[in-house]
């Protein structure tokens, strides 16, 4: 393995919203960071989008007990360490239990159709509501 | 695209702690989740480990500003969706600003070796000494 021996040069640049959430669209595998006790956590999500709203389903646990009515960070990324390029979107926002729900943002939600890729059974259906959405890639230079 | 008609079948296992370690070490790029005025942030990071410690290198920003002294979680993880199988290791722990300080933590942080693809100064060494590590896999039945 070649390691560099100074800096990695090269370009960082923002990715507008707009093509955040094209994106955000074209991938189903992110990661959501909640609070327990001050605590971050962060679980990795097989998650849809309905507009710009993220949805995934869920089972009891950590997930379902903290991130309703709480303020979520959620994010994916892709790397290729052999073209040293890449790219990440983060989302900031607030969850929302949309299992039964009867607001618009639950009724988003529940049109979505995120395929968990994990055993067990997920009945709950859980809806980020982004209040920001942010992204950048890299591309080394030379 | 084939999709399931139900909940995926298969088995969850939790990876003990010595494991989740070994894959620590194997790998390079993971993830931390910082919170700032209540909102978690989520990162990718390329780390390296110094026995349990993470070690990681930072611009100024979120990061350094908001991770030291705090706590903060970390995570890796892989998934083979044709295969159904994946795993993943997640750590809760406290960061510490490991550039100059003399503690045992942060000269173990500054041991290890960790190489940013990101490219931009990355002067400054952040070290997360964990309080907990665990992990789990799957595989999907049939």
């Amino acid at each position: 393995m070649t390691r560099p021996t100074s800096e990695p040069e090269g370009e960082l640049e923002e990715i507008p919203e707009a093509e955040c959430l094209e994106i955000l669209d074209q991938h189903n595998l992110g990661r959501i960071a909640v609070v327990v006790d001050g605590q971050p956590q962060i679980f990795p999500i097989n998650y849809a989008m309905s507009g710009r709203i993220i949805s995934f389903r869920t089972g009891p646990g950590t997930k379902l007990s903290h991130a309703p009515d709480s303020k979520v960070g959620f994010e994916i990324d892709e790397y290729d360490s052999s073209a040293g390029s890449g790219w990440s979107v983060m989302v900031h926002g607030v969850a929302v239990d949309a299992t039964e729900s009867f607001d618009d943002v639950s009724w988003a939600a529940r049109a979505a159709t995120p395929w968990p890729l994990a055993p067990g059974a997920k009945p709950f259906r859980i809806a980020i509501e982004p209040s920001k959405i942010s992204g950048r890639r890299f591309r080394r230079r030379g």
